[in-house]
């Protein structure tokens, strides 16, 4: 086996990882849109499902008769984005006080914003997103040096220990969620000043380069991720200084030691897309050394808004009862098909 | 709506335009797995397949006793890639003699490579690859400058009258097929001196950008693409000169006059989506001023892999034979179970 091929392997495995929901365990789970005023804004997992069965004055699980898919709809009775967060937040104390969810032991009091259609529908705390597959967004930023002898480097920070997520874990330089009423690259100035020290005559040549999504799964929960990526060339004598106590470290790496630095357990498994993204674009892992290549960058672009497609199928099925185009596109399709047949009948009624 | 809006979705109906058959022909016809030596190298529509009917010695038209899908195998029995090539060509210049397919109207004695896994397995006139759906692979060169004053331009070309396909209309600099026996870069190195005339000391800055994927649908069939791009920087007095006669004009636009040229019926729909991932790659199409950023970037890197998966699913039914990973992933499991349901007892035995 030649070194390519070592590499291609390590590399698709890697993106194998990072897609682990998407590839296998979607197929695997019972999992349903969460559905709010009409609109898919997460999926839900059996084993979180049957903690929300609980509460039927907040949740109503049932199979929509249009679609015939059991779905988790956010008692649609609830007036307004006020007393639909407040309804959520009394069942996610309720869960977190019994301690079931690891998620919910990382309770922040920060929230985030479920929309649909860029309207915000309610508010939900940070934490518990994963529990609700909400489509999360985030920025991030290459920041790279071009050096006169060891060409391309990349600067990485590592992750304070006191995070309530991947403590201590390697990382982009700089990234973030997306805030409330933030822009996306103003979102990333003032993170890159937050978490770097990046002074605006530097982060004024911020360069947008896209996004990469995939759908990751770990003990917490559901993560269909969004980031969008910036690339930030920085002068040879720049050193970035974290402001916010949330990085322990920065380490400027070449390109073949940053390829080797994500493959290892240290590296957060959620900001490798965006290292691959990064290498990919500038030409340090290209198609002629990586058989795998194309299934790679496809991996680095997963199609989740073919995931989230609630609204569109119920309103299909409408127009043709015969016929859900969602059911071919949607990656989990078959599944919603299984409980169909399984709670259509039991709950459609 | 603003002209933010009205960018975003003359943008996202573009991807949706280049996508035509990865978000709706793939669902509106009965469409089957192409299979050689037990592996999917393509896709047959039924406006083929019923012509395939008439050559039962070279076509076997069936379903799938594993998969209970309905497949065309080029008859096993054909010994090798010699006996494969043959059998299909006699095929082929019937098919053409009948002047039944625009696609065979082009017939240009040149042949395209058909793998599956890195293996040869046959090889088919090019012209006629649209009709089986067959994954095709090309190169494409982004030649630009850094105008003093005029920003980020782009080098266009004019595509010759005389050329087979979309002739007269603009497209990249440079682009073409990967040929046998050729590397990815060194075909870009390649069309780059016969369609441009770049010289050795500028190609050698060629840098390597990733891959755009998308699947499109004509009245020549069907075109499951996968473009490697590369970017060129160019001096500001540098002029591409054709070599090849395929090119009967360059021209170089800002990247606002590029973005304006992609969506005029003067472009060609299939190279459109290297122009796109390459303006969204280096800032000049952000998440910012279009509100479908993240669906135009998926549509920009489509699942064809997931689409050409009849050797997995037959592997997967094997060994699970309740449940088909393919039919969830797959764009077409939809029908691919109607097929089952149709044919399945027709021809299953």
């Amino acid at each position: 086996m030649s070194s390519t091929e070592v590499k291609l392997s390590r590399l698709l495995i890697l993106a194998q990882k990072f897609n682990n929901f998407y590839l296998s365990g979607i197929h695997k789970c019972d999992i349903r849109p969460f559905v709010v005023e009409g609109k898919q804004v997460g999926l839900i997992k059996s084993d979180v499902l049957k903690h929300l069965e609980k509460y039927p004055e907040v949740f109503c699980i049932r199979a929509c008769e249009q679609t015939k898919q059991g779905l988790v709809e956010l008692n649609p009775a609830f007036r307004d984005y006020n007393e639909r967060t407040e309804q959520l937040e009394k069942v996610l104390r309720n869960l977190r006080s019994e301690g079931l969810f690891p998620a919910l032991q990382g309770w922040r009091d920060e929230y985030f914003e479920v929309k649909a259609d860029c309207r915000a529908l309610l508010k939900m705390e940070r934490a518990a997103t994963p529990l609700f597959g909400v489509r999360k967004y985030g920025v991030d930023i290459n920041g790279y040096v071009r050096h006169p002898t060891l060409g391309l480097c990349i600067w990485l920070q590592q992750r304070s220990n006191t995070k309530e997520t991947w403590p201590g874990k390697w990382d982009n330089m700089v990234g973030g969620g997306l805030s409330v009423g933030f822009g996306i690259k103003e979102t990333a100035i003032k993170e890159a000043a937050e978490e770097a020290s990046i002074p605006s005559d530097l982060v004024k040549n911020l360069v947008s380069a896209g996004c990469v999504s995939f759908y990751f799964e770990s003990r917490q929960g559901l993560f269909p991720n969004t980031e969008y990526v910036f690339d930030l060339e920085l002068p040879l004598d720049f050193v970035p200084q974290n402001a916010d106590g949330e990085v322990q470290a920065f380490e400027l790496l070449t390109a073949k030691d940053c390829v080797e630095r994500v493959f290892t357990s240290d590296f957060k498994t959620t900001s490798a897309p965006v290292v691959i993204d990064f290498l990919i674009r500038h030409g340090h892992i290209t198609a002629d050394d990586v058989v795998d290549f194309t299934q790679i960058v496809e991996l680095l672009h997963v199609p989740l808004q073919s995931i989230y497609t609630y609204k569109t199928r119920f309103e299909q099925s409408i127009k043709q009862p015969q016929f859900l185009p969602g059911d071919s596109k949607n990656c989990n399709c078959a599944i919603f098909q299984k409980i169909s047949m399984e709670n259509g009948h039991k709950k459609a009624n």
